[in-house]
């Protein structure tokens, strides 16, 4: 019963009375780390004609590591009753936690099975999803959340007003510039391409307008819309900022 | 007189207790979107022409409910008043919001007489106006218009130095550039359309420098710029934000 | 001796008691923006050769214009002192706007004669300058002077870091891609173009690291860097903000 | 002795009571500048095969001076201790600033030896570096670590937000692109390049999803993204201003 409780202690951070992750969990974490960049790595043919067969061993080690992290899991998930208590067991393997991590080791399975093209593509994705892991560990999404919650207001206004102001961009430069550009500006949703480009000055340069009139009005876009479309962007920064001041003050 | 004072509590927000909106106007805000939405995918040849007569039909139970709607206004307009009172009426037809609404049943009507392709393509964007019916029901406008009239004077003065900026750009570019590329800036409103590109770092690269001297004066002018241009963007964003912050306030 | 009152009172804002402009002051803004204006579509060849006559006339009528508030601000610069004080005047003559109103005076004689493509490039742009005599009317300059020497400890750090990162970043570029494209990254100040390019966020896209080392850094230094480099004109936006709220509160 | 007293007093930071810096620390940090911008100018081929000869006189006066410089500052290491006490200028030697002293003068050594194309190159960045000497008059960068030090959970965090959201970007769009472009988005890690250059907002436009999906995905991911990844450049820029502030009042 003794190796039952440090297990507990050693994975479950709830239980964990000191701050910071336990070493069990640094070691998991770096784990989830080092297989997205092996999934991320791959993906890319000169790298995997090479070392294909690394990978393989890799992924391989890595599926067995956390098998035993899901079955310890899975094991101290009834702690604190010593007894074989298998309700609070089956409790734990439908939480979300639980099922990303059934996921991610049944990706792996997959992969050996994976004959086509699209599939392999489908089940390299979901390798991906590791890194969704991290969360079990992480507040930063709850930081998110709470900050977007806390400003959904102000949010959901300014990003209905980038909207519209990237649908009226669209739209004028539709009428100015199908006739000359029927391939990219041919129509509303074509036209959209450009205005997300321009407003958000990304820029690519793939689309731009060629008329006089056309130019005009996408230059007077920019100049005003440039603002407006950071705005969802900037409060969701400042609110951002806000929670994690808040959770820094509680902590204390 | 029941379904009249029904109605009219129903469609008019003027005269609404309760907070939010009324389930009418609920449905009358889903149904500007989803038109919205259909005058934008029916530009597109590739969709208009796959589902050509599903637009029609759509379109025309869109021209009878906001017909209906319409009317609806028109007859609860001078509701506390029970009687035939056609004066409020009238009063309320000539209102900018009923204009608005009559410009956009009318616009269905030409769609059905566009005959030559500007003509159509103007109608079109007539009906990307009932967007813009969405402000009956938003304060959205309202808050940007008292943000900028709060800061009128910084927005003036900033934008005046952007635009002077920009001009300041383009003409030196166009004594440096315009013998090499006589086509993009072989003249001062030519150069525009680089500097604007250039200062609201949306950078398309269809135009760009090629002698030394205006690489090395487009570089210092990106640096110098790029702030000052962004200067009136930042300053509408914290006047929104605020706006927002003092409406919030008062509602409390 | 009352038109020399009169005319003092309407030309010189240092006598005015009300607040805002006198109308004639009014009326030199607005046609110093239309010179300006005049200056930059005139560089149009499109333009320039089919209303070119009319430009001369234009130009002819604000040359005489000018020539007038010139005399009357002369005439007027010694007012107080109603007799024929020569001094107050051959001062104001030799001061810096009376200088900059009589080079825009001279710009106008000397585009007649501007024989050589060059000179009439030059005279053109000279006749752009008009509009800093707009700086006489507005404080919009010093502002921004004030906003930078507040700060401008701040502003030399950070702006020193802008400019030690995008000398490093070219560095490193050269190092990575000269060998590949030696036209543009083949030594550091052509390097200097794709840097500067990339940390203001303008990414032209005319420049780019092709090879897979090239790529990893210049990502890197965009990530890191993008930030860094933007710090100058932050500063200076909030110091520029603050400086308006200063004076205004000292208007109170 | 007076003689060690007056060069300790010029030479070291550390020792001066007065304000600012030393006549003599003024003149070797003008000899930095200058000594970096010959670094850069001479890697330009247009440049250095005109004034080739010029450089090299440059570069033999500027070893000599920061020879002496070297000499100076180890002579005077031991400076209180007024005795020929050789422990002091031997720990002297070998601290990070004099290490960095030394090895920007071998450079100018090697400098002469350079063979080969490769090795040139890597010993005219080496003479960058010198730039690098200016830390020992400056703070900046101990205001900058001061400043991510003290917000280091900050930037942590959201600096892993917008590498998570670079790395999701590029492997949808992965999914959705590589068919069509193999080339750019045939893998994870090439996919990441287009990432890097859309969520900055640099947008060079030498990558960009062609089909009508991947244009989509590609929109919304720069609207939602474009606000997160600017999110750890603007936590810096603003812990870098308290920074500044912080050490002004200290200053006072």
């Amino acid at each position: 019963m003794r190796l039952k409780e440090l297990l507990a202690l050693e994975l479950r951070p709830d239980l964990r009375v000191a701050n910071g992750l336990s070493r069990t969990n640094f070691v998991v974490i770096v784990l989830i780390l080092f297989g997205a960049l092996l999934a991320i790595l791959e993906t890319e043919p000169v790298i995997s004609e090479r070392w294909g067969s690394l990978f393989v061993v890799f992924e391989g080690v890595l599926f067995l590591l956390f098998l035993a992290e899901y079955i310890g899991r899975v094991y101290t998930a009834n702690y604190p009753d010593l007894h074989g208590n298998v309700r609070g067991r089956i409790r734990y393997i439908f939480s979300f936690w639980a099922l990303l991590d059934l996921l991610v080791l049944v990706s792996f399975v997959l992969m050996l099975g994976g004959s086509t093209l699209f599939l392999v593509r489908v089940f390299r994705l979901l390798r991906i999803v590791r890194i969704a892991r991290l969360g079990r560990f992480s507040r930063a999404i709850d930081l998110i959340l709470e900050a977007v919650s806390a400003r959904k207001f102000e949010m959901a206004l300014t990003f209905g007003i980038a909207l519209g102001l990237m649908v009226l961009g669209a739209s004028v430069l539709y009428a100015l510039e199908a006739e000359n550009q029927p391939e990219v500006f041919g129509s509303i949703p074509r036209a959209l391409w450009w205005s997300v480009a321009t407003l958000t000055t990304v820029g690519y340069g793939d689309v731009v307008p060629v008329t006089a009139l056309g130019k005009i009005v996408a230059g007077i876009t920019a100049m005003l819309g440039v603002g407006l479309v950071a705005m969802p962007a900037g409060i969701l920064a400042s609110a951002f900022s806000e929670a994690i001041q808040k959770r820094r003050q509680a902590e204390k």
